[in-house]
C-alpha cells in the first residue's frame, strides 16, 4: 500500500540505476508471443469466431433486428423518397457523363443499393452513381468506342454504337467490382487507416470541386470533352471559358433560379429543424415544377434546351461482360475500384464520425465490389456514393439503409412505370439539383483556418490533398496525398525541440531551463532531453543540438588532448620534460618546436581513448599544462540524456548515438541515459550497443536518480571518501523542503532520521 | 542546492498537478522565434559568414594547407597511380557501355577529377565513369542515334554516326550537370538525410549487382542490348543465357584467371597490410602482363578476342552542347543527375563514416555538377564515382584528393602519350579487373543477418532497397526505396506496445505490470502507457488497447446507464417507483415491460452526460438497482494515461482522445494525463481540447503525483472529510520505506513530522 500523506509527495528510496533496481526487484520471465503464435491465434476456429465472421459478412443480421420501427421508419421513408428522387435525377445526369443513354443511369442507381442494404456497414451513405467515377468510366468508353471512326473493339457487327458503349461500361464496372471484392476478401481494406480526417476532408472537398466542374457543362449547355487525366480539370475549364458565349441562357437561368430556391429552402430546413416534422423535400418539388413548366411552355423547342428525352421502361436482360475488354481496361478498372472505394469510405467515415458507429473497410469493399459486379451484369455502371445524395439521405432524416431500400423502390417505380413523365425535364435542372447539395462539402474550406490554428501539419495535409486531388485527378491525387501524409509523420519528428533541463523547486522535478526563473543546474552537469524518436533522418540534427547544448564538440576536445599527450611524451623522450607522480618538471622554459612536426600520427589514432597508463599520474586536463600546451578546458563532468520520449531508435541512430557517447566518455564525461523502458535497453543490448566504454550501467530510472548519483559520486570523490564503505555509515541530516499544500506559502521542515 | 544523502532518493514536496505546479513556480515568458526571425538570421551577412561560405564552396582551401606531405604524399602517389590505371581501364570499358569509341572514356576519367579536386568534400572517392550511369547515357544515345536506320536527330549531315553519338552523350552529360548544379545551389542536397545507412548499404550492393551483370557481356564476349528500364536486368540475363554457347572461351579463361589472381593478391594485401610498405598494385601488373601476352601471342587473330583497338592520342576541341537535344533528354538527364549524385554520395558516406569526416551533400552536388558540365563540354560522358575504383583508391592508401590528381595525371599520360600501348588489351581483361574490386560491396550481403538480429525494420529496408534497386533499376529503385523507408517510420509507431503500469517497491516507480512480481496497483486505478506518438494511423489501435486494458467500453457503459435512468424516470412518472433522498421505494415487485418500449430515445441522447439533477440523490451505479434494471458494474474510478513518450498528437488523434476521455468522464471515471511537457498542453489548449468536461486540471507532473492525488481524494471522500479544510489540519505520520542502500537488505524507518 501507498499511504497518502495529506497533499504531500514523500518518497525515500535508494537511488536506482537500472541495474541496481533490477537487483532488488527481480523481473519476471515473460514469454513473448512469436509470429507463429499470432498465426495460430489468427487461424484458429471456433463457433464463436464463425458467428462473428458471419455477422461481419452480413451486417444486416445485426442491425435489422434492432430496428426501431416506430421511431425510425417514418424518417427512413421520407429520406428514402427524397434520396430516391435525387438518385433518379443523378442517375440520369451521370449516365450522360458515361456517354450512354440516360435510362442506364437508373440501373446504376438501383442494383448496387440492393446489395449494399445486405452487406454494407454504413447507415447513411447512398450508394449509386458518382459523377467523377462516371467520368472515369466515360473516358474508357470513349477510348474504346469512339463516336466517330471505326470502333477499336471487335464487337459483333450487329450491335449499335450505344450498345457497344453500354457493353464497355458494364465490363469495366464488373472488373472494378471484382478488384474491390478481391481487396475486401484479402483484407486490404486496412489501408483506410492511412486516410486521416484532414485528408478525407481535403479529398472530399476536391471531389466536390470536380463534381462542380463536371456539372457546369450541363448548366451552361456546352459540349466539353471528358477528361480524367492529371491536369484535365484545367482543360475542361479552358474549354468551358472559350465557349462561354455559346451558353444557353434559358438553361443558365433555370439552373440559377433552381439553385437559389434549393439553397434557401435547405437553409430553412436547417434553421427550423426542430419545428418541421420532416424537412421540405425541395428536390421533389422542384423536379415536378421544372418538368411541368418545361412541358407546359415547350422549352425544348422554344429555347432549344436539352431535355432528357426518350425513356424506355422496364429492365433489360443481363449481359456477360466481355473478357477481351478486361485486358484492355485492367488499369482503368483498378483506378475506378480504388477511387470508388476511397470516396465511399471517406463519405461513410464522415457520417460514422458524426454518429459514432464503426464502419469496416473490408466489408465496404466486399459490399461495393459485389454491388458493382451485380450492377454491371445488369448494364449499370460503376457505383460508389454521391456526396450530394448521401447528404440528402442524411439531412432528410435517414437513419439506416432502410432509407436506401426505399430510394431503390422509387428508382424501380421510375424504371418500370413513370419514367416517361421525366422526358421533358431539362438536363440543366438535374445539374442544378446535384449542385444544391454540395454546399456542405464545399463548406469544408473553413477547415483550413481551423486546422491552421490547431496543427500546421494537418493544415498542410488538407491543402496538399486538396491540390493533389484537384490537379492530378482523384486516383493519382489520392496516392500522392497518402504519400505526402506519411511524409508529414517524418517531418513531425525530424526536427525535435531538444531542450536542456534543470531542477525546479529543489525536488525531483526537471523542466526546460528556459521556462522557469529559479532553476538549479548542478555544476558540471547537463541534462539534455530529446522529445521524439531518433532515426536516420534526425540523428545528425540530434548530434548537432547536443553539441550546441554542451557547448563543445567532444571529438575536438579528445583530439586536442591526445595531441597534447603525444607532445608531452615526445618532450619526455627528448628529456625536456620529466613526469613524476607529483606532476611535470620542465627542463626548458620555452618550446620552439612547431606543431606540424609533432603530430606525425594519424587522425584515427587521435580519436582513440586517451591512454595514460604509462604516466605515473592522471593528467588534470582542466589545469594549466606546461610549455604552452593548450587544450580546451571543459567544466562538464556528467551528461544526462533524458530519453523518456524517444520511442524508438534505428540502426543508423544507434550507431550515431554510440559514437557520440564514446566521444564523451573518452574525455571523461560520464554519460547517463534515463527514462527509457526496459525493452529499449534490451534492444540496445541485442544490437551490441554496449562494450568496454559504453556500459549498460549508464541507465538510471529517472533524471533525479542520475543527478543524486552524480552528486554523491562527486561528494565522495572530493572528500576522499571511499564509496565502498558507505553502507556502514549512518547519516544524520535534515532536509528543508520548500513545499506545502497548494495556496499555502509556508515552509514545512521535514526531519528525516536514520 | 540538492544535498545528496548517501545513496538515498528522498523527496518531500507537495503533490503537483500541472496547474498547482505553475501556481508555485511561475513560468517565464519566452519569445519564440518567428519564421521571420529565422529568415533574418538566414539572410544576415557578416565577414565571418562570407568566409565560412567561401570555405564551404572551396573545401580545398581548408584541407590543402593542412596536408601532411611527409606522411601522406607517398601513399597518395601510390594510390593515385593504381587508381589512375584502373580509371584508364574503366574509362575504356565504360565507354563501350555508352556505345562510343573507348578513347572518349578517358576524357570522362580526366576532367571531372580536376573539378572535384577543388570542389569536392570527400577525400576517398574516385570521381569518373560509373558503369550504371554509362549504361543510362548509352540508352539515351541508342534511342536518339540508332546504329541502323535514319537518325532521330537532325544533325548536320557531315558528321558520322560516332560523332553524333558523342554529341548526344556530351549533351546529356552537360544537362545532368546543370541539374546537379542547380540542386546544389538551391541547397536541395539535404535530401540525402533520407538515405539511411541500411538504405545506402542495400543500394550500393544492388549497384554492384548491376555492374556485375553489365560486365558479364565483356567477360563472355556476347552482344547484349543496353537496357536501363525497370526489370531490364532480367532481360539482360535472359539475353546472356540464351547466347551462352557463343561464349568466347579465350576471353572467359583470361577473365577467370585474372579474377582469381586479383582476388588472391587482394587477400594478401589485406592480410599483410601491416608488413607491406604499399599494397601490391595488382591491377597495374595484370594490365601490363595481359597486354603483353595478348600482343605477343596475337590473341586477337588467334582466338578472335575483342581488343581495345585504335586509340587516337591527344585531346579534341570542346563542343557546344545541342540545345535541341536538351528538350528530348530532360527526363533522362534528371534521372542520370540524381542517380549519379546518389551513388557518389552513398559511396562517399561509406568512407566518411569509416574515417569520420563530414561530407556536404550540396557541395557534392555542385562539384559533380560542374565536373559534368566541364567534362561534357570536352566530349566526356556523365561521371559519378565507380565503387570499385574508389575501393582501389582507398585500399591502396589514398588519403586525400591529391591521389585523385595523380590518377588524373596517369589518365593524362595515357591520353597524350602511351594510349597506343593499350591497343592489344582484351576488353574482357578490363571487365575482370573491374569485377575484382567489387568484393567489398558484395560482401555487404552479410549485413542482412546482422541487421535482422538488430532491427527488423532496418533489415527490411536493406532487403527492399536491394530488391527495388536491382529490379526497378537504380533511378526508380532509389525513389521506391526512399518512399518505403519513410513508410517504415510510420510502421514503427503504428502498433505501439501499450502497457498497463503498476507500482514497484511502494515508492514512485511504475513499471509494466507483467514484468515484476510484487507490484501494487491501487484499487480502481488503471495506469496506461502509450510508448509512441499517437496520430491518424494508430488512434484506433490506441483506443482498442485502452479499452482492452480497462476491460470495458466506456461508451457501452454510458449508454446502459442512460437507458437505466430513462427507465427509472419512466417508472417514476407512472408512479411505480418513488425516488427519495434515501433511495428507491418500489411500489411493484416485478416489471413486465419490454426493453424496446422503454428506449424510445435516440442513440445520440444516450451518449450525452448522465444528468441526474432532477433526482434527489446520486445513483450508485455499482450497487444493485431496483426491478431488474441491470447496468454493468465497473470498479474503475481513475484512469492515468502516461503520455511521457507521446511526442506529438495530430488533429485526428486529438479528436479521438477527446472522445474517449469524455466517455470515461461521463461514467465518472477520473482521467489524468501525466508526463507531458508544457508545449504539449499548450497545443491541446490551442486546439480547443478542453471544455466543461475535459478540463486542463487533468494534467499531473508524474504518475506518482496522480496516484497520490487519487488516493488522497479517495481517502477524504470515504472519511467524509472536507478537502477544503485540509490546509488547516496537521498530520502525524510515519512512512515505512522498504528501501536501503544497494546490496543491503534492511528496512530504514523514516520518520517525518510536520
Amino acid at each position: 500500500m501507498i499511504e497518502p500523506i495529506g497533499n504531500q509527495y514523500i518518497v525515500a528510496r535508494p537511488v536506482y540505476s537500472k541495474n541496481a533496481f533490477e537487483e532488488e526487484h527481480k523481473k519476471k520471465h515473460r514469454n513473448h508471443k512469436t509470429f507463429l503464435d499470432h498465426l495460430k491465434a489468427c487461424c484458429s476456429c471456433s463457433s464463436q469466431k464463425a458467428k462473428r465472421i458471419a455477422f461481419s459478412l452480413f451486417p444486416i443480421a445485426s442491425w435489422l433486428p434492432a430496428y426501431r420501427i416506430k421511431e425510425w421508419l417514418l424518417s427512413d421513408i421520407v429520406s428514402g423518397i427524397s434520396t430516391g428522387l435525387v438518385a433518379v435525377l443523378q442517375g440520369l445526369a451521370f449516365a450522360l457523363l458515361v456517354t450512354i443513354p440516360p435510362s442506364y443511369g437508373l440501373y446504376a442507381a438501383f442494383f448496387p443499393v440492393i446489395i449494399y442494404f445486405f452487406l454494407g456497414t454504413s447507415k447513411h451513405i447512398s450508394v449509386g452513381p458518382f459523377p467523377v467515377l462516371s467520368m472515369m468510366v466515360g473516358a474508357v468508353v470513349t477510348k474504346l468506342v469512339p463516336d466517330t471512326g471505326t470502333a477499336a473493339m471487335n464487337f459483333s457487327n450487329s450491335s449499335t454504337v450505344d450498345e457497344q458503349k453500354v457493353m464497355v461500361a458494364a465490363t469495366v464496372t464488373v472488373l472494378s467490382g471484382i478488384i474491390q471484392l478481391a481487396m475486401g476478401v484479402l483484407r486490404i481494406g486496412f489501408v483506410v487507416i492511412y486516410l486521416s480526417d484532414s485528408l478525407i476532408s481535403g479529398f472530399t472537398t476536391a471531389a466536390a470541386i470536380h463534381v462542380l466542374v463536371s456539372q457546369l457543362k450541363f448548366i451552361l449547355q456546352l459540349t466539353v470533352p471528358a477528361h480524367t487525366d492529371p491536369f484535365s480539370i484545367f482543360k475542361v475549364l479552358i474549354s468551358i471559358f472559350t465557349q462561354i458565349e455559346d451558353t444557353n441562357i434559358a438553361d443558365l437561368v433555370t439552373s440559377l433560379v433552381i439553385l437559389l430556391i434549393v439553397f434557401v429552402v435547405k437553409e430553412i430546413n436547417q434553421r427550423y429543424k426542430a419545428k418541421l416534422p420532416v424537412p421540405i423535400p425541395i428536390e421533389l418539388i422542384m423536379t415536378v415544377i421544372a418538368t411541368g413548366v418545361s412541358y407546359g411552355f415547350d422549352f425544348k423547342n422554344r429555347f432549344n434546351v436539352t431535355v432528357i428525352g426518350q425513356m424506355p421502361s422496364g429492365f433489360q436482360p443481363p449481359i456477360t461482360p466481355d473478357v477481351q475488354t478486361f485486358q484492355d481496361t485492367i488499369g482503368d478498372s483498378f483506378a475506378i475500384g480504388i477511387v470508388g472505394f476511397a470516396v465511399a469510405f471517406s463519405v461513410a467515415s464522415v457520417y460514422s464520425l458524426k454518429y459514432d458507429y464503426p464502419i469496416d473497410g473490408n466489408q465496404e469493399l466486399i459490399a461495393l465490389g459485389l454491388g458493382n459486379i451485380f450492377s454491371g451484369s445488369f448494364r449499370g455502371f460503376a457505383a460508389s456514393t454521391s456526396l450530394s445524395r448521401s447528404a440528402v439521405q442524411e439531412s432528410t432524416g435517414g437513419k439506416t439503409q432502410i432509407a436506401g431500400i426505399f430510394s431503390a423502390i422509387i428508382v424501380l417505380i421510375v424504371i418500370v412505370a413513370i419514367g416517361f413523365l421525366l422526358e421533358p425535364l431539362q438536363k440543366s435542372v438535374l445539374a442544378a439539383l446535384a449542385l444544391g447539395n454540395l454546399k456542405g462539402m464545399l463548406m469544408q474550406f473553413t477547415e483550413i483556418r481551423r486546422l491552421w490554428r490547431k496543427d500546421k501539419y494537418d493544415c498542410l495535409i488538407w491543402i496538399m490533398t486538396f491540390i493533389f486531388a484537384v490537379v492530378l485527378g482523384l486516383g493519382l491525387g489520392l496516392a500522392a496525398s497518402v504519400a505526402f501524409q506519411l511524409l508529414t509523420i517524418v517531418f513531425r519528428t525530424q526536427f525535435p525541440k531538444c531542450s536542456t533541463l534543470a531542477n525546479v523547486g529543489r525536488s525531483n522535478i526537471y523542466k526546460n531551463k528556459k521556462d522557469y526563473a529559479d532553476m538549479y543546474e548542478p555544476e558540471g552537469v547537463k541534462i539534455f532531453r530529446c522529445p521524439s524518436p531518433i532515426y536516420f533522418a534526425n540523428i545528425s540534427f540530434f548530434k548537432r543540438k547536443l553539441i550546441d547544448a554542451v557547448g563543445f564538440s567532444p571529438l575536438r576536445v579528445l583530439r586536442k588532448r591526445n595531441k597534447a599527450l603525444k607532445k608531452i611524451r615526445k618532450l619526455q623522450k627528448k628529456g625536456l620534460l620529466q613526469v613524476t607522480p607529483k606532476g611535470f618538471i620542465f627542463t626548458v622554459d620555452d618550446l620552439k618546436e612547431s606543431d606540424e612536426e609533432l603530430d606525425n600520427n594519424q587522425i584515427e589514432e587521435l580519436d582513440q581513448p586517451i591512454n595514460t597508463t604509462d604516466l605515473p599520474f592522471q593528467i588534470d586536463w582542466n589545469a594549466d599544462l606546461p610549455l604552452d600546451i593548450v587544450v580546451p578546458k571543459i567544466r562538464l563532468h556528467s551528461l544526462i540524456l533524458d530519453f523518456s520520449a524517444v520511442s524508438f531508435l534505428d540502426v543508423s541512430s544507434m550507431r550515431g548515438i554510440k559514437t557520440i557517447l564514446q566521444e564523451f566518455i573518452r574525455i571523461k564525461v560520464d554519460v547517463y541515459i534515463v527514462g527509457t523502458d526496459d525493452e529499449f535497453i534490451e534492444k540496445l543490448a541485442r544490437c551490441e550497443f554496449f562494450d568496454d566504454e559504453v556500459k549498460d550501467s549508464i541507465f538510471f530510472l529517472t533524471i533525479h536518480d542520475a543527478v543524486l548519483h552524480i552528486l554523491m559520486k562527486k561528494d565522495s570523490s572530493t572528500s576522499k571518501f571511499n564509496p565502498s564503505q558507505e553502507k556502514d555509515i549512518k547519516f544524520d541530516f535534515t532536509i528543508n523542503t520548500n513545499g506545502g499544500l497548494r495556496n499555502r506559502e509556508c515552509q514545512v521542515p521535514v526531519e528525516t532520521k536514520f
